[in-house]
């Protein structure tokens, strides 16, 4: 594989030297640009994630247009509980909706084990668009919902206030619940790792809903899968990166799950967490994704305040601390990254002269 | 003020010797008891705030059906705007609506400075009639929103996925924001002292929304106020709970902002709180509320477990990690609570051994 004219997020992830922090922002192939609306306005949401041609081309959009140092490909997490049986509808303003949810041990039985290659072919060809049209500029990020974040989809069917239907099957009937998160796992593990042979550069497991659990609960239904599916990836260089999203204890063995960087949500202190984890691994984030609805003075204010939080030296990827909001003005967003681009340097140049 | 017969509640929010561990639930004045629902047909929820007979009938349900160790007294966090002048409305299913948020420094200028006593007279004379009728069985808790809190309502109008009216509002009027919070503060203080007066025995300060801030603006846009709150609690002998609910950062600052107890709610581990605080104040939770939705077997088990991470030793109230959900079978949360009173004793026991 040729190497990315601008490694600075693969090196970041490694904790290599970097003479800059690097910078994306999650769902930054989204909503908020006007150039990706006027993509939609030929296709529903589905329909682009089936359409390479339309996934590569709002995949390097914030590429051209904000100048970000890494590309994520354009797609959802729930295609793979689609290419396992379930329909799947994308309901506007109420989001993504299963109308005949997972909830009984013969619903489970009847999901299809996939294979990455065939099932989800149209994510592999849009990966393989996407690199050729990117030309290394920069890195490409594949990714994949976590287990547990599938199943909550799977199992509530639609938006859940109390997630009643997912927690009744984990407090009730453990063994269908872990039957089913295996059945995951392995879906997932063959995914990503036929993203890789497709050409990403580094992977995200997103667990969108892993604040939802009890520390214990959270260990024994959610990372033990990510811990599982890590070990499986077959390209041992590829860089992987973990977002327990609203996850705030267990931060130390979430450093040992395998993944070489850790994403936070904007609720923490980062360079709290960085001592927590004794600069164990690399951390990405985590700017509270509203302040960008504030005047550029106070965003970059603040995004300061996020690299001296992390501090001195290397491993530090900005982010926000989940996806941009789709009514943030895009000009915030490019205020955000040129501000990081540029201001950056002292944390590194510290780090070299200490370390 | 007469002792109440069974004062353990109060006795544990200051880590005093009990004999075994209190238990009361947050919402259990509500709509998980068919009772409840009864009442309810007779009035709507507002109509059931204000008037003293409702609100004493409803308070008191949970003590006469599952025997909480403590009582809290009907009511809604939104009263307090609604006195200060904003028309509040309850739309089933929906939640409370202000169709006039709070926006402008006009907005924030009209609210009317409150006087507890005149303003919400209806509460404090539910308080006596409750107290009357409960006749010192067990303890009442009088409660408020934290500033932060109830300007986060008050900002959105309804219910928001994003916050991003009360969130631009901190970053790009900070002024603004801290003017409307000492308003608020000043209302709650009053509406605090005028309970106390009225007759409860316990405070509780619910931030149900904290967790939605970095852990900075949490301490500059909530803590502070609630500290205020408390330091100007004139009885210094009634217990103050706190509950940060979402907020996992920041514990030692939270434990030193003067209340008797922190709340927590079910992401975190009980007793590595416990210890991170260093055992300074009592502790409340934090079973999931969702346990309730598993078989009573499964629900021991978890109790136990929470009893058993909190670990030895005085300072520990049993409560659910939030409010108990609307379609919880009542003998559920009766087979919880008899568990916790009849399995508590070990955990004193051994504390009085050890110390």
């Amino acid at each position: 594989m040729e190497k990315s004219q601008n490694d600075l997020f693969l090196r970041a992830c490694k904790k290599k030297e970097t003479e800059r922090t690097p910078i994306w922002i999650m769902r930054q192939a989204g909503r908020f640009l006007p150039e990706y609306r006027k993509v939609r306005e030929k296709a529903d949401f589905l329909t682009m994630c089936r359409t390479p041609e339309l996934a590569a081309e709002v995949t390097i959009l914030p590429v051209d247009l904000i100048d970000v140092d890494a590309a994520i490909i354009f797609s959802d997490i729930l295609v793979i509980p689609e290419a396992m049986g379930m329909k799947l509808e994308m309901h506007e303003g109420r989001g993504p909706v299963f109308p005949n949810p997972v909830r009984t041990e013969k619903d489970v039985e009847k999901l299809n084990k996939i294979n990455a290659a065939d099932n989800l072919g149209y994510v592999m060809d849009a990966i393989k668009l996407t690199k050729n049209e990117l030309n290394n500029r920069v890195p490409l990020i594949g990714f994949s919902g976590s287990p547990w974040t599938l199943m909550t989809y799977m199992v509530e069917g639609s938006g859940s206030k109390n997630y009643s239907n997912v927690k009744s099957l984990i407090f009730n009937r453990p063994d269908l619940a872990h039957l089913l998160l295996d059945k995951l796992s392995d879906a997932v593990a063959d995914y990503l790792n036929e993203k890789v042979k497709s050409g990403v550069n580094a992977l995200q497991i997103f667990d969108t809903w892993g604040g939802i659990l009890s520390p214990a609960d959270f260990n024994e239904f959610s990372l033990k899968y990510v811990k599982k599916i890590i070990s499986k990836i077959e390209d041992k260089d590829i860089p992987v990166i973990f977002f327990p999203k609203g996850v705030h204890s267990n931060f130390n063995e979430i450093a040992n799950c395998g993944a070489n960087v850790i994403s936070l949500d904007w609720t923490v202190n980062i360079g709290e967490v960085r001592k927590i984890i004794d600069d164990k691994v690399a951390l990405q984030g985590n700017l509270d994704p509203t302040t960008l609805y504030a005047e550029p003075e106070i965003i970059i204010a603040r995004a300061e305040k996020v690299m001296a939080d992390y501090g001195n030296g290397n491993g530090h990827i900005f982010n926000l601390g989940h996806g941009i909001l789709p009514d943030i003005n895009p000009d915030n967003a490019k205020a955000l990254i040129d501000f990081v681009k540029e201001n950056s340097f002292k944390y590194h140049n510290a780090a070299s002269c200490n370390g």
